[in-house]
């Protein structure tokens, strides 16, 4: 039975679960959910995920939000990115939680507020207040990648592939790698990982691609 | 040999940490960290935790971050609020990602900035965003928890303990009980268990007792 993985071009929660379902080599396909016209507020999706959110995974019967959560379930089932014990699974968790509380929970209202939100609906006050947040955030993992390739253990597991979510994406939202060398170079090792494809590419149906 | 949690009475965050471990009956003793102050910022403090944060565990030779990876590393070591098989575990994982992303990481800073930023630095504009942020998280939990007792199956876990972080504190940040009924019972009842304590009496030490 193919993995779907409801989902958009320009969420990057949504793309740590595809792109980890791509790289495991686990059957899946995308199925479009077109937020920008309300389409996660509908009582359909609701009633998939409570939490309103993409991504939603389903496998068969078995229906499951939240990208981290994805992100495990792929790598229980495929063998693939995980850990090898109790303590490495943890260290993921770790950067799982990292990465939701301060890299991707804060640049994904900031890429949208500073791209996709209406221009006179943008508030440089509070896009200033996240850009210091999240500048923070992107120091710290910067210092963390000093002289390591991956962020646990010795391979990409699934926690490089939550805390680079965001970080593909073009559009301006004050993240330039040139001032961050190590997350560079670690970037630089996810993209080249076989089968890795930017977001766009591997979640279409988006805005960006009938642009 | 006794755990000990870095920690003070002000973080939510460290908290959820200290909640898990005294209600599962684990050996443990806070150990203050005077963030006010800077100790976060020591080169001590970030030789112990890279990430610069508390909670930060110390069990032997064993230091571990991040509040969601120590009340996972709790619920193994005593067996209680923890899961039964690899489902629950990663139902109880969505709710530590959610809380961390749209709630505790909301509703910390949000609480920072209204009450322990000086004056002239709170910011009315950054802060009515994160209100808006935080409020609509809020109804997200408060509908999950319609008809049912606990986050995650029958009985309390430390999704309860995770997402539970922020809201049993007095000072003013948006949240009041009586705007989400599901949420006010459900503190309830977690205040209800056996050896419950409140925050700033789990973690002494703060600027709350000094006063």
């Amino acid at each position: 039975m193919t993995i779907q993985l409801r989902c958009f071009g320009e969420s990057g929660n949504a793309y740590k679960a595809a792109l980890t379902l791509e790289l495991s080599g686990l059957e899946w396909e995308p199925v479009f959910v077109d937020f920008f016209n309300g389409a996660t507020r509908t009582p359909d999706f609701r009633a998939l995920n409570p939490m309103g959110e993409v991504p939603v995974m389903v496998d068969g019967n078995y229906v499951l939000s939240q990208s981290g959560a994805i992100q495990d379930y792929a790598a229980e089932k495929s063998g693939r990115f995980g850990w090898a014990d109790g303590n490495a699974r943890r260290e993921v968790l770790r950067w799982l939680l990292f990465d939701n509380h301060k890299i991707s929970g804060v640049a994904g209202p900031l890429r949208f507020n500073m791209n996709f939100l209406p221009e006179e609906k943008r508030n440089a006050e509070v896009n200033a207040f996240m850009s210091m947040r999240l500048g923070s955030a992107l120091k710290v993992l910067d210092a963390n990648l000093g002289g390591r390739d991956w962020l646990v253990g010795g391979g990409p597991t699934i926690a490089d592939f939550a805390t680079c979510g965001y970080l593909f994406y073009g559009e301006p939202f004050g993240f330039d790698r040139a001032t961050y060398p190590n997350i560079d170079r670690w970037l630089g090792r996810i993209s080249g990982l076989p089968g890795w494809t930017h977001p766009y590419d591997l979640m279409p149906g988006s805005p960006a691609d009938r642009a």
